[in-house]
């Protein structure tokens, strides 16, 4: 990686991991370059649009790490329950690890865009949108029928983001352990 | 009411009213005195603790003020499917009639809140501790085996914050609508 992509990807990776913890809002510029110990000069250089785009593109680059760790736990997975099972895993692993401080990068940003903040708010969909796809098209290879992978994609990521939420804020893994076992048993049945 | 009281329960609203829609960090004490309308002194009057203790007290009221909506539907309800479609489809009008900017009035907050912000992390956990407590109630009393209705209730309250989650981020109530027939086969499964 050039210096440049590398000034750039740490202070993607430093935003997410704000935002992830105490989402956008709270999270300034200053904090952002002091995490990535990066020169303030860069972060205009690579952002011009100042901390909207860099927060944007910090969303999509979260998307796209955990659609690349989504997508192996889910090819992994040789049923639709230990898919389920598999990611409720990985978030149990994630919040225990961090003191139930980091729960999903993407959904504290998703609630906090609004109309003021047009491109975030796009970003925030944008990932959703492309995890329900990869969780869709696994879904149909472990014998879902096509027409119903597209709605039970929909419920597992809510499902699924529903009980991060919940986890963090309850301080206990069982919302996720809960939603694993309880919305494999829907997918067994549609598979059957 | 009092004209204090009348003060207060104003301040609490329209910071409930702008923590639903944007977050806790967004909001400035600023733009939720000329929300409510009320004199700057009243703030520190009613609220010495400042932002912190005047976001728990808005997050608690707007949790009881849901509480309340949530037993009325429960209540109405004779079939666990039909209370969750209830509740789905009193999230489903808020977030339509508000453009998609109105989601749950909590969890944002329950999100942003932080280790630096003990008394809003409490708030907000008793929130839901107190939802699912309700939901629980519930459902015992509409057939599921007391066992059952602890995991349920957990199940149904994260897969109705993820809905809603989904639904404000891609603008469409389907995640609701969807959460809401799948969950209810869950429920009528363990009446069963």
């Amino acid at each position: 990686m050039k210096k440049g992509e590398e000034t750039r990807a740490r202070m993607l990776e430093a935003a997410a991991g704000l935002f992830q913890a105490q989402g956008y809002a709270a999270t300034g510029l200053g904090q952002i370059i002091e995490e990535a110990g990066v020169p303030r000069g860069s972060l205009y250089f690579h952002f011009p649009g100042g901390k909207e785009e860099l927060a944007a593109a910090a969303v999509e680059a979260a998307g796209a790490y955990l659609a690349g760790v989504i997508g192996e736990r889910l090819a992994a997975a040789d049923t639709p329950a230990a898919a389920l099972e598999a990611l409720a895993d990985h978030f149990a692993g994630e919040l225990t690890r961090s003191g139930f401080s980091k729960g999903c990068p993407v959904s504290t940003v998703a609630l906090e865009a609004t109309a003021e903040t047009p491109r975030l708010k796009k970003a925030c969909a944008g990932v959703y949108r492309a995890w329900l796809s990869l969780i869709e098209t696994r879904l149909t290879a472990l014998g879902i029928a096509e027409a119903k992978a597209g709605p039970l994609a929909q419920s597992w990521l809510g499902a699924i983001e529903g009980a991060i939420l919940l986890s963090k804020s309850l301080e206990t893994t069982e919302p996720l352990t809960r939603m694993a076992k309880d919305l494999s048993r829907l997918a067994e049945e549609e598979r059957a």
